[in-house]
This record gives C-alpha cells, structure tokens and sequence, in this order.
C-alpha cells in the first residue's frame, strides 16, 4: 500500500507535514509505503530535520503551489505541476493508493472530482468530518461543506457512504444514520429534508429518523447526513463554541488564588475534555465518493494530526472503501 | 398600557406562568397593566396560590386550550375560544398590547398571522431569539424557526427588524448586522446567502457581510441573520452543547475528592457560566413582523422567564417596535 502525502498544504507546510510521515513512519507496519509529493528542495531539507531519510520515505517532485486563494477548478487545471494534480494524477494512475492533504479544500475536491473521478451513481461526493461527541465516541457528519446546496438523493447517499466509511474505518457496528432536522417528527423540515427522509427510510441503512442539533451531543447516531451548509454551520459551531468554553474555563481558573487552586486539582479532567475538541486526533475527513481514498486534512494540521490521518488511511485502503462504495450503489441502483 | 399573558401554554401552566405573572406585578411600574387568559376556574385557583388578587390581575376567561400536538392553523381556527385565539383578538383589537404565550409556537404564529396580521411589506414574520455569547451581551438569532425556507428578501427584512428590536429593546446602539454563511467572503454560499448578502448590503443596515458560525462566540454582531432551518439547528446545537459541557465539568468535579474541592473553589464562576445558558434570563422570543407585540416564550418557562418577558415587553410596546418597524419597511419600499 502507498500512501501520498501532500507536503506542500496547510499552514504548516512542509515542516509539520513532513514531521508527521516520519513519526508515522514509526507507527504504521512496514509494508505501508509513505511518500511526500512537492517542492524537491524544501521536502528533502525538512526530511533531514525531522530525522528522515529519503530511503524511509520517498520524495515526488512537484514545482507548482496551489494557494487557499485561487480558483479551485481553474487552478487544478493550470497548475498541472502542483503536488495537488500531481498527487491525484498519481492516484489515478495507481501509483498511490490514497492521497492526503492539508491544501485549499475547493482544490482537493476539484483535483478528487476532475482526476480522480466519481464513483459511478455518486452524483455528488462529500466531505465527512468526525464530530466529537462529549464523554462518547465520535459520530461522523456528512456533509461539511463540499455541497451547500444538496437534493434529496444527494443526502441519501451521504447517509450511504458514511455508513460503509464508519462501518470499515472507524470499526462502528451496524452504524446508525440520523437526518438533521428541525423536528424529529417524520413530516417536519424543509422541501428537502422531507424527501430525503424518505428515501433514507426506504434505503435499507440503520436509519432512526431525524435528529435535531440538541441532541448531537447525546450520541444519537453514528452518521449525522445533513447538506453542506448546514453542516458546515453545525461544525464550525462545535468548534467555535467548545474553544471558547474551554477558554473561558482557563479564565475562570486564573481569576483568583482559590480558582487556581481549583483549577490545579481539575486538571487531568479539563485536559481530557479539551482533546475531545481537537481535531488533531481525530485525522483528516474523507472525500467520499470519489473513485480513490482521499483525505482531507486540517488546513492548520500539526505532525501529530499528519500521522493520525495516515493511520486512518491504512483501513481506509486495506478495507477498499471505495470499492465496497462502488458495489454498494450499483446495488441500490439495480433494486431502484 | 395591558400585558396579556396566556395562561394555558407551556409545560407548566398554569401555575408557574400565574406565579410569573405575580413576581413581575411587584416589579413592573404600576400604569401596565397584566392580564391573564384561560380557563377562569383554573386560572384564580393559581393567582390565589401563588399569592396573587383578581384586583392586581384581572382573569380573561377563554374555555378552550391548543396543545402542541395540534395542526396549528386548523386549531387557531377551529377553537376559537382558547387562549391563544381570545389573546391574539384581544391583541387585534386593542384590548390588550402585548401577547405572551408558552404555548405551541406553530398556533402563535398562525395566531399572529391569521388574526393580528402581518405589517404591510413583510412577506414573513420571524421569530428572533436571544442568542448567548459567552462573556458578552447576547446577540439576536434571526429567524430561529418560523421560516425553514427563505428568500433572499425574507433575510434582509429579518436584519432590519432584528436591529430596530436589538435598539429599542434591547437597548444596543446602532446594532451590527451579520449573515449567517459558509466562508467570509462576499461570494460565498448558497444562492440565498448570495443573493441576501446584495440587499442587505444595500440596505443601509450597519451590514458587517457574512460571518461563519465559528465566530459567534466572537460577539462579532449584534443581529445574526440566517434562515429558520439553519436559525433553529444553531440555537439547538448552542443549547445542547452548552449544557453538555456543563454536565461534563459537573461529573468531573464530582469525579474524586480533589476535584469536589477544585469544584468547591470554582462554584461562583460555573454558576456564571451557566446563567449564559439559560434561555430563562433572557425572556421570550418576539414573533417581528405582525402588527402588534406578540412574545413566544419557551415551553418549560418557569416564573422566573415569565416574569422576565413580561419585563421585555414593556419596551417592546413602549417605543412602539411595530410601528417603527411598519414606518421603516414603508421607507424601503419607497426607496426601492
């Protein structure tokens, strides 16, 4: 198995980048191929640095850079030498077996859907992100912002294809999908949320109904199917809401002598809440529906998060995700 | 000027909704007056309980009740004698000036709609809640749930009423307006978000562009407009999440006798936190767009919420929000 990292992407690029393939070098079993794709120069540097070698880890040439802000389709198109286009006319090409990357989400989803291609009856792939469930395991939301604008078939199969991703990745048994709604009663929501119930209630998948955002942290389901912009407002708020709790705990805590005291004999549980916010160790978000394994990583994504979504990628691949995808709706397409 | 409060809505009425009633009597100036309507039997049995006189409150007799489990339109129609349909007559026609209810919000707005009427020019009426910001005065949710589906002007008639409700009420000066979207940018979002972030730019509102939902923590707005599907997942995820993480740090602190003591130290502060939270110490929800004031309080408001939405509405009628909002709506339209 070979896995292709994207060394040029995020904010922490190459160092951290790099960093992370080689501690996950360490951790992932030896028949599990890690190469970096990007700037010869600058990778082969922080390979030394991070106490790699190219022998450990081998180095793709890639001469261009595709920015946060260019024109994602248009950039993948031009930029034919960038370590996105590269990395994913490799992938294409059997060369890699899955692709990762800390880049411009409009540019992986361009290169995923324009090189890569979707898979046949997917008509829209989707970006699916853990979602951290407080004192439970994590649920997984699909969609979190490739698709803003979804009809109902495009939920269903988001409701699918987190499925088989939670199922063989995550270890989730029997996963159990619920649809994000502003009631929980069959007939309530949107045009579009409506119908998608019903075709998620006809779908054959573990599906309970609709949840409502309330009810996220209760560890209702294990997929949580909504359309993108929803999505991305749920995840950017868990975010958003969960820091700021945590930060203004930290102040609460230093306001005094006796609150530092507090806070001094809480603080193996704070820490622990804390992680459950991190994105670092939950690894990168899959695009899902497109022919390979592409990961998504955080554009901010450290060494640990690096090797966290190379650890992901290893059953993402071995457990062919995206064959079990592509069989999956040819047989729903034959029922339908 | 006559506060009417329905009796019959909500978890716990009638008692606690006459018990509010009784709190805000002491605490509102002597010239509003507060009125109840219900079943009148029920009714006085409460205001005596709770310490209250029919010289203090006067009891409007209304026989029958709506209950949440009702088709709200077919039930405002159909019993008209119960709470809600006497209260929004009396509304209608000037027997009373505001309306408060904990009732189904589906029979208060087709209460408000059918029998008090919209403002000539608003297409939609909305439902606006107060939005927490930890740290910070609150913000104003614009639609949280009247309105699943929106059109662009719909968002900008939001903006407007919310900020002329977050002046003259809420007493925020020359309120800042934000749209609810997937990125910063101008460009961003969906057709709707697109097309509503032109009018609202155009619309002389102290418009501050999109912001995305990880920033409203950041008190970055006074006003945050969004549509009702998106509006209600917020306020859900926001009340779920905060309260499960105030669980989570209660179980903490009760995890061992160091952490009792870490709890024990900290208790001034949680509590703080926690007051955040509670929709009850921010008063009910004005449905903005009908003609008169109408309140919509939370099901399980005790006295406590009642009496603090009774104090809202005070201002609420005082500087006559409706009408302000009728001339302001009559003002665009000339301009367009």
């Amino acid at each position: 198995m070979r896995i292709l990292l994207d060394g040029m992407g995020g904010d922490n690029a190459p160092n951290l980048i790099v960093e992370g393939a080689v501690m996950a070098r360490r951790e992932v079993p030896e028949d599990v191929e890690i190469m970096l794709v990007g700037k010869e120069d600058l990778l082969r540097e922080a390979l030394k640095e991070a106490g790699g070698s190219e022998e450990e880890i081998r180095i793709i040439p890639a001469s261009e850079v595709i920015t946060n802000d260019e024109a994602p389709v248009r950039a993948v198109r031009r930029k034919k030498d960038s370590s996105i286009a590269v990395g994913m006319r490799m992938l294409r090409d059997g060369e890699a077996d899955a692709f990762l990357s800390a880049g411009s989400t409009g540019a992986i989803l361009a290169g995923s859907l324009l090189i890569v291609g979707r898979i046949r009856g997917i008509d829209r792939p989707t970006l699916a992100t853990v979602y951290p469930v407080i004192g439970h395991q994590p649920s997984l939301l699909v969609d979190t912002g490739a698709n803003a604008e979804c009809r109902p078939g495009n939920l269903r199969d988001f409701g699918l294809m987190g499925s088989i991703y939670m199922e063989h990745v995550l270890n989730r048994d029997n996963p159990s999908v619920g649809l994000v709604n502003n009631g929980t009663e069959p007939g309530k929501g949107t045009e579009l949320t409506k119908e998608a119930y019903k075709l998620l209630d006809e779908s054959g998948l573990n599906f309970i109904g609709n949840v409502e955002t309330r009810e996220l942290q209760n560890a209702v389901c294990d997929v949580i199917v909504t359309d993108g912009f929803t999505g991305n407002a749920i995840i950017k708020l868990t975010e958003g809401l969960g820091l700021m709790m945590l930060r203004e705990l930290k102040q609460m805590f230093t306001a005094s002598g006796k609150t530092k005291l507090g806070a001094l004999l809480m603080k193996d549980q704070l820490r622990g809440m804390k992680r459950q916010f991190d994105y670092k160790e939950y690894g990168g978000a899959p695009i899902l529906g497109v022919k390979k394994a592409v990961l998504k990583m955080h554009g901010s994504s450290d060494a640990t998060a690096v090797c966290q979504t190379i650890r992901k990628a290893v059953p993402y691949v071995e457990h062919d995700v995206c064959g079990i995808i592509e069989h999956e709706v040819e047989a729903l397409t034959d029922k339908a």
